[in-house]
């Protein structure tokens, strides 16, 4: 692997989980000289500060952006464009900027509606880590040790630039891999955009039968996995469902084909089609476990 | 707690996850003489009786049952009314009868329409714990510590037979609650057979879309979560499912409601509704992760 050269100034738009985890693993690698921090929450930025994530910090993207060789953007997918927008005549010519959002198609749309163009230093990336918690104070070195990072260049991408991106999350333990965004956004809104969904629909219902029930006094740990997700981000996740909506909605439809079935087979007692739905489902579980190392050894999670 | 008296034989029919684990349980309190195991695979009661889970085994549950002072019926829910008709004729007068089913509703029709009557020593039982394992080299003593254990008993079931019961799996660690059956499904559907259902229904569909995509190799902790019970029992899950069907499609039916009403709120960017009902979520699922403790920090699981 070439070696990165050291980055003088790196801004992080965002000084949340992802972008304080950026912020530790790459200060852990002593890779950048100094880290500027930028927000809306003064609370976290000082927080941040104080805990050594960021060397400085101030509430004007344009301040943080300026002088700094390389900006990444871990704000909400829908504020992506707008922030860049305000950045960019500050921006230096040679600085390459990055983001970190869930969506991938439509932050290069909006930046091309914003920009009239997509800019050839910006490229588009994601991060396939992250935990439900938020916050910089929940940032901790290792998020991406071993990770997926997927950049999404564009035929305007400069490929200076994504080199040097690539290597920023290579040297925070990632493998990054290249795809279309359309690729991207199909793939994760079966894998994440979907489940979240789910998840959090899941728990809503239940929310709304729980008064007269205690339903959650009796759910154990196969529920609480399988809702873990629902305590994520209302607001960035909502974002991400309206920014990924086309093919969050078709992947709902897939499920929703297969829950129909479901539905069907159980009523008219077609156990056989039951369980090779399941059966089906426990070997492809099985395989993606296998895949990912440890995925059924977490815990001893009760049901 | 009043004492228990000493179990003498106990006779164990289905020696998997759950009467496996019971076992461990009983003799790591010195609650018990001799433990029985009754299956249909050699294999799984051989290593069964090669770990010390079990003394001895059979394959005929009449055999196993005879003598018996109490008899666990860890067996398919479908099975269980089979099973209790076999054993009837050889049982004990005074020998208690107990099941660990996931549904209790259908269990007690099944022996009702079996028997002619519901048995006043069959104390219908569920333990709510377990996980994605099985087969007697999953059990583990631990299992049901602090784990809820819900009986059901009828009007006509044995006080007595309810306390021997009751203590069994307040000696296994676990907190017994009593409730009607019907209460009983009601909140299982919600919180356990649905999320089966569902995590089944996500990974199948995936699967059917896996293979020109790889979606598998771009998921990660949320979605290794969310469907590790999709590396359940096929079998056992079907079976579930078709003894609480009414209960579990009710459930689905509200969650499709939900659903139905996020897709068109994202459809026509109506944002607010669904930052609302994510909002609803979060709220509800950061309820239940207090109520159960540790919930949420499991792990560093990764998005």
């Amino acid at each position: 692997m070439p070696q990165i050269s050291k980055i003088k100034r790196l801004a992080i738009i965002g000084v949340g989980l992802i972008g304080g985890s950026v912020a530790r693993a790459l200060r852990a690698k002593g890779l950048v000289d100094e880290i500027v921090g930028c927000g809306r929450s003064p609370d976290n930025l000082k927080q941040a500060q104080s805990l050594g994530i960021i060397d400085r910090y101030t509430a004007s993207a344009v301040e943080a952006a300026q002088g700094a060789d390389l900006v990444l953007l871990a704000v909400p997918v829908s504020a992506i464009a707008d922030v860049y927008a305000v950045i960019a005549p500050v921006l230096r010519a040679d600085a390459v900027v990055t983001d970190a959002g869930s969506t991938k198609g439509s932050v290069i749309r909006d930046l091309r509606a914003r920009m009239g163009q997509l800019p050839p230093r910006f490229v588009p990336g994601h991060p396939i880590a992250g935990t439900e918690k938020s916050g910089a104070a929940a940032s901790f070195v290792e998020l991406f040790e071993s990770r997926r990072v997927i950049l999404t260049p564009e035929p305007e991408t400069d490929p200076g630039a994504a080199a040097v991106v690539r290597q920023l999350w290579e040297t925070c333990g990632a493998r990054v891999t290249e795809m279309s965004a359309a690729h991207h956004d199909e793939v994760l809104a079966a894998t994440s955009h979907l489940p979240h969904l789910l998840a959090f629909a899941l728990v809503d219902t239940l929310a709304g039968m729980e008064e007269r029930r205690e339903i959650f006094t009796y759910a154990a740990g196969g529920f609480r996995d399988f809702t873990r997700i629902a305590s994520s981000h209302p607001e960035m996740w909502a974002d991400i469902c309206a920014a990924n909506a086309p093919a969050l909605l078709e992947a709902l439809t897939g499920l929703e084909t297969t829950l129909a079935r479901l539905r069907s087979a159980i009523s008219v007692q077609d156990s056989q089609a039951v369980v090779a739905c399941f059966t089906r489902a426990k070997a492809a579980r099985d395989r993606f476990a296998a895949l990912i190392g440890n995925g059924n050894d977490l815990s001893k999670a009760q049901e």
